[in-house]
């Protein structure tokens, strides 16, 4: 390798202090916040200390405050309910809500094959749409009738959806690959991107599995929704909130995933260390991913400010 | 690149013919065949013109005839039965047989999780084999009643079998890959390779993609049963029917699982062409997998063979 003496010095991200927080809060309209990692730890029921001071010290400032999660199984709002800090459904973010709204407005019609938690399914339901309900079918073992099966459903589909579903079976598997690559106007939608999920002591298997089987099999690929795809900043916040993007700070604990969405969308980028992420890794990181700005915890940002 | 001239010469097959044959039928005992693309398509309702006559006259000659499938699902003899050429059990080998086999030597206790058809598990308890039963589970939505439904044959699965499972479900995906992982003497078995599997127009999904996210999930690898691993014959046709591999025969249209057997069980090769190989391929071709004769098709065999 040629010596790196020459080569442009990497971009370090400042850390918020009382002596720089005002200018930051100047240049900041909107507050836009991954949950876990950042508000609280994924298992935790309750939320990190201090951090609902820090929620209210932003809005205090005028500032508003936005919830963007990959999380449609258990989508924060409820999690805020169950914590006792009730959130509008309206400030929340998560790939569910953003296909629905997706393919309301679009006025798509036929079914939605959804391989997705029953959460999932009703949020899509709610907004009128007909989704491909899972039957106990007899399980022949004759392939002409597995394919009866398959087809049971083909050409009314007109949309595949991919996310954390505990019961998924490989009729849905076999479905999904086949609609779509039958149909080219079929659409397909990926959400969380999670392969091995480690939950309670055990490893459960994520979408991130399901998708690419998917892809796979039917030559397709996914539309991905879940961060760090800008799907849910660029059809939810910037086009029904009309937020400025270049007025707007994500802030998270991920750089994959919210540093990563925030560099797609041309939002500021805040990183937190209660997370995945820890101070070393921007020294090796996607120099793309590395934030503007970092801090501790949303906790001390927070503290910075003054009380609401 | 450098010029080839000082390479040594790719190695060609002999054809088998009239003038050969003879010297071909003394230094073998045993023809193994391969089924789909040799005897017959695998969709057929009837054996490849001829066929039954080269199996007769290969007979006649004193030869022992041995069938090897990766198919468990629709074994060979009951292929050959609707087809009114019975064979005998002992003269077909498949992976469930050559599975509950090996389990029953080695006095297997304790239950076995099994990702394949109802034929399958048969197979496995007709040599007394506990086959964990899948049942019609309730679907709760929360994960700890999901980690319940993983734990209940926690600890007492010693071994894990995937092959091809149209009703298979991510619950048993789950479960395979937490037994696999907290238990280092569980036993894991892959049998057929395939992925994408073409059928009736529609795309299924092959036990390649079930044994990778096990894989991948548990940080194990399966022990491969199917061709082109050599268990089939070291455990079956080596070990049970003492059959001299150096005086035995592959005969198979397959490069990758025929020609890969016969090549990792030190057996003759031979290609025959009414299947999924080209005579053009073995140009290009993995040099362990040229075969060392060829014919165009097992009835060509028999033509050259004296009447039974």
């Amino acid at each position: 390798m040629a010596d790196a003496a020459g080569a442009a010095p990497r971009r370090k991200p400042v850390k918020i202090t009382k002596d720089n927080v005002s200018d930051l809060m100047a240049q900041v309209d909107a507050f836009v916040l991954d949950c876990d990692g950042v508000i609280w730890t994924p298992l935790a029921t309750g939320m990190y200390p201090k951090a609902e001071e820090a929620l209210d010290r932003l809005r205090g400032a005028g500032k508003k405050v936005m919830f963007v999660s990959n999380n449609s199984f258990h989508p924060p709002q409820e999690k805020f309910k169950l914590m006792g800090y009730p959130v509008s459904e309206d400030e929340v973010v998560v790939p569910s809500t953003v296909i629905a709204r997706y393919l309301k407005k679009r006025g798509f019609e036929g079914q939605a094959l959804v391989l997705a938690s029953e959460t999932f399914k009703r949020t899509l339901q709610d907004q009128g749409i007909d989704v491909v309900q899972r039957t106990a079918e007899d399980h022949p073992e004759k392939i002409i009738e597995f394919l009866r099966l398959v087809g049971k459903d083909a050409g009314k589909v007109k949309a595949v959806i991919v996310d954390f579903d505990l019961y998924l079976t490989g009729l849905d598997l076999v479905k999904a690959a086949n609609y779509l690559r039958e149909d080219p106007e079929c659409l397909f939608f990926a959400c969380a991107t999670e392969c091995n999920i480690p939950v309670g002591g055990k490893i459960c298997l994520g979408p991130g599995y399901w998708t690419e089987i998917v892809e796979r099999a039917s030559g397709r690929k996914a539309q991905w929704v879940g961060k760090p795809a800008p799907m849910m900043v660029t059809e939810f916040l910037k086009d029904a909130h009309q937020l400025d993007m270049a007025r707007s700070i994500f802030v998270g604990d991920s750089l994959e995933q919210d540093m990563g969405i925030a560099n797609n969308c041309g939002m500021k980028k805040l990183l937190v260390l209660t997370g995945m992420t820890a101070i070393e890794d921007l020294e090796t990181c996607d120099p793309n991913l590395i934030p503007d700005y970092y801090i501790d915890s949303v906790a001390d940002l927070g503290r910075l400010l003054p009380k609401a």
